[in-house]
């Protein structure tokens, strides 16, 4: 009995991990490059995402495919950008998971014109846990976490912060205003992925946004020229 | 093949459910009134135990069961306040759940003195979507959300708005820096939960607070009256 049961999760992760690589090699065959952008619910990832689109990113066309349990109003949000955005909710067909997995993200993709883009950002459903366990067929996985909540997350919710390429530390022009000190949560956040880099940026004053534009600029020029 | 997948469904459901009732036999037998206390990574829903705690409870006897995926912050934080914690931590033989189910905290109230407690507050993962879905045996759940959070989550998170019987709008010391409209959210609280009770506190400056306690207060003494 204990010998099924092992079988049938690594055939569910198998599952995953193959629909994963199918929407990879749809990205790749379309030079799109692909980021998965996580993080807590409030943690911000919309405004981030506005302020990197309000000012553009020159020649790479951006899209936007945008996970949430019900309802739409990330997407409108986006959307009233002029950028191109796809909603996905999990509560509809998918029982309302707390994540995006690759099977949701390769449902959206016949919604998505994925020969108008370069970039895709695929903003995931707001958890620290779930999300980091599944891979969708991104090319990098950005982790964006609030001064506001706190130094203590990178040593709770640890495998977030192992599972991403880069991290987004949103909101400090709330740090005069909180007993939040940016060095202990740098410093954790250092602890738990060594050597990550770190954006220290706030959505709603724009301050650190450039970074996060020029590194998603640089992303996708890597990845394009591994591709040409 | 349809119906037997619904089948497996209905009997997990079902597992937890009936470990949650067999709790909340544990629970009354000893007299002890539970808490259910969710709300995203960050809400503040440490803080505002700390508070709580700070100045007691009068006669009632409080003990904590705190519910991480990893470490033991929260419950080091609490267990300086001389309260009996509890530690479940969801990595270790969970599989690193994104929430609390009736099976985790079964396993862990052994390590609970239920007979020298009135009222027991399990502090759940951070996270807004699962916790909702699973019964502990609590006679109560309270929701914690952030006002630096947005006023949008509870249209993109109903269900944990919905399964609570009231919500704590925390961190309102921090209103005159945001661009929040603490009446929307509360608004839309009402919208989604009609008629839950609301209480705005900050857990930072103590504002609101006695109104948790006099909450916790009240439970206690109309669960004690129905058990009498």
């Amino acid at each position: 009995m204990h010998r099924v049961k092992v079988r049938v999760v690594e055939d569910a992760l198998d599952a995953n991990s193959t629909l994963a690589q199918a929407n990879r090699a749809d990205f790749d065959r379309h030079g799109v490059t692909v980021v998965n952008l996580m993080g807590a619910p409030g943690a911000g990832k919309t405004a981030l995402l506005e302020q990197v689109v309000a000012d553009g990113l020159g020649d790479v066309r951006l899209g936007i495919l945008e996970g949430d349990v019900e309802g739409s109003l990330d997407a409108d949000r986006l959307a009233r950008l002029h950028v191109p955005v796809t909603q996905i909710n999990t509560a509809a067909g998918f029982g309302g998971e707390c994540h995006l997995d690759a099977n949701m993200v390769r449902s959206a993709l016949g919604a998505v014109a994925l020969d108008e883009l370069d970039l895709l950002v695929i903003e995931n459903v707001g958890n620290l846990v779930c999300p980091a366990e599944f891979r969708v067929g991104e090319d990098a996985r950005v982790m964006v976490t609030s001064v506001t909540e706190g130094e203590d997350k990178p040593l709770k919710y640890p495998l977030m912060f192992r599972a991403c390429d880069v991290v987004v530390v949103n909101k400090v022009d709330l740090l005069p205003h909180l007993d939040v000190d940016l060095e202990l949560l740098l410093h954790r956040i250092d602890k738990v992925h060594p050597d990550v880099p770190v954006m220290v940026v706030s959505g709603r004053t724009g301050e650190g946004i450039d970074a996060v534009r020029h590194w998603l600029h640089e992303l996708h020029a890597a990845k394009a020229a591994v591709r040409a």
